[in-house]
């Protein structure tokens, strides 16, 4: 096993706590998993895992009217999915954007061929109902609304419950990026009435990357079957084909990741449950943005709908946020750099996967050291 | 670790040595290498790795010409790439057919809006250089041709190389599905003039399943250049242009199955390099066809065209191929059933990733048991 160790040498030099935006530190259940000998995806017990981890996930999300899809691809992927299978061709599509990942989806929407008509707020700040219902009001015409649940790049997270109730309201299909807040957010599907949401393993779960997950409406099959030019690879209808013929997938499904999901649905379940997960990660976050204002920094989004994965960061006066990073990276400790428009102005702190109280006691003993280094004034000291 | 435990339970819940067709049993140190700890993609760390994983990789393919890429995806996923970024809407397409492999690929074609033009030979048969060559006189606006290089489903390895050089001569594309045959047959990407040549991970490399791998040349990416709706997900340029800025992808790669590359890559280097490894899988592959004549078996693929990483096998009379499967598993073998129009009069065994000698024996004592026991001949009893 020298091979293995001379690659741990250099994916890991030393060791790292990480408060990354994703991929994240994975829970020791789910790395033990990892390591389990491959089956073939067309072999019974294979399907057993894939059926347990559907069943668990549409319970997790609260999708008992919907189609919980397990395919081999990075949550992008559930984007292009939407807008080929879902939307007319030179259809429109109503964006809502509130910083990078907003940005991508009317890029996904562009490059699929269709329209986007774009709803964009100032960073820092989420879409309101009110907003979204008049630029519905003012584009009767839009076949579809996209809607960032957490912007991974302002810490911001969007009143999915409130924009979700304005769209169906209006007759709108709701496409959700929940990449950074299923597992961390609450999202109830069938209740909320949301046509396509989706994540990725590397995120709220705690999971290696390679596996994007999805809960799809009926509605978005019903139209899937009048829209030309799907594709195959993210062709919905026939990724629902095998699942319901077989509990698989069409293409061969990244088996290690959905063994770590099926493990971390299994964990939660364990621990008492949705309820108590997601409660965990409410008082995570809050530890986090308590700890950053102790330190007299300020935070990026707007009060009332900071984010439950990560917490972005002003830089202090004076001080650039990739040296913050830096120097927290020499005493052991990953934090993410800003990212897009803000990645001057900003740092992040990541607060998904495995992290123990200690590991976030250390963070603020760390970060505490490298503002007092940088000659930061800190309150109270 | 009960969590753990449990999943193993159901997974593995007993012992099977797999002769399968992907995936495939994995190396030791592959599985070993599976469990280590999550990194940022965008972490110099994981950078070192993806860059590595890519040279060795592309010295492996003799590939120092064209641009080789690792995306989070199945095979299937180069599939659908090689058409929206290289062939203009509407655009012709030669789809070669000797099998299920290349149905999928006039699929991909069709459901792309582009034309299929299709050569198709009877089942167990490779497509000759004269063949192609004359479809492509009778259909000189075509713009790509594809060629399935390892069939999996009749266990035919077509001549890719003398395939190629006709192309070529044309001044054809050359895309090619090398999903069973890629590190197991040789490939010359350079020298052969491939256009795109790929595969997935789960394959002859043994690694779990969940990346794709390609090598795709300058041509590729200058036609898409011109070609309207990429998409975003299978985009060429945007994915070579992270490759390019930062050794990582646009989104979020597969780390586990990255890391098994490069571990697979360093132990073919331990092994002697490229050409042992390469022997290791024709000497394999010889001694399974060996054996399956030992026992009064007959091999569907045409003499002089057999899979180096699959063989197809007629079932002997009275006798059906699913009855085989089942029997060989309840003695803890695992090999692999039939597929698509020959699943009913054949059955299958793989030789990919980890197997032993001593598998192989196993193989063919538990074999010969098998069919003894349905009360077929086997010659020299």
């Amino acid at each position: 096993m020298d091979v293995v160790r001379e690659v741990e040498k250099i994916l890991w030099p030393k060791p790292l706590k990480l408060f990354t935006a994703g991929p994240v530190a994975c829970f020791p259940e789910v790395l033990e998993a990892m390591r389990m000998q491959m089956v073939s995806h067309r072999s019974r017990e294979y399907q057993e895992i894939h059926r347990d981890t559907v069943l668990r996930l549409k319970a997790f999300l609260e999708a008992e009217k919907s189609v919980v899809l397990l395919i081999p691809s990075s949550g992008t992927g559930f984007m292009e999915a939407s807008i080929r299978n879902a939307v007319s061709p030179r259809g429109k599509v109503l964006v809502t954007i509130i910083g990078e990942f907003g940005n991508r989806y009317r890029e996904v929407v562009e490059r699929n061929g269709r329209i986007p008509v774009v709803l964009e707020k100032p960073l820092g700040k989420p879409v309101l109902p009110e907003e979204l219902d008049d630029a519905l009001k003012k584009n009767p015409d839009v076949e579809a609304v996209t809607i960032t649940h957490n912007e991974t790049s302002t810490g911001v997270l969007n009143p999915l419950r409130e924009l979700a109730k304005v769209a169906k309201e209006r007759d709108k299909l709701v496409f959700v990026d929940a990449v950074s807040s299923m597992g961390a957010a609450d999202i109830r599907v069938d209740e909320w009435k949301l046509d396509l949401v989706f994540t990725s393993s590397q995120k709220a779960f705690g999971i290696p990357p390679g596996l994007a997950m999805a809960a799809v409406s009926e509605e978005v099959f019903e139209r899937a079957k009048k829209i030309p030019e799907r594709g195959l690879y993210f062709d919905l209808l026939e990724i629902r084909e095998f699942l319901e013929k077989q509990w698989s997938t069409p293409t061969t499904p990244p088996i290690p990741q959905i063994i770590g999901l099926n493990v971390i649905l299994k964990v939660i379940e364990r621990m008492g449950g949705k309820g108590v997960w997601l409660k965990m990660y409410a008082e995570r976050a809050e530890k986090i943005r308590r700890g950053v204002l102790e330190l007299g920094l300020q935070l990026f989004a707007e009060p009332g709908y900071y984010s439950p994965t990560i917490t972005v960061v002003y830089n202090p006066p004076g001080v650039k946020g990739p040296v913050i990073y830096e120097e927290m990276r020499k005493r052991g400790i990953e934090i993410a750099k800003g990212y897009g428009r803000v990645k001057d102005v900003t740092f992040r702190i990541g607060h998904m996967g495995y992290i123990t109280d200690r590991d976030i006691e250390e963070l603020f003993k760390t970060l505490r050291e490298v503002l007092v280094s940088l000659g930061c004034k800190i309150p109270g000291k």
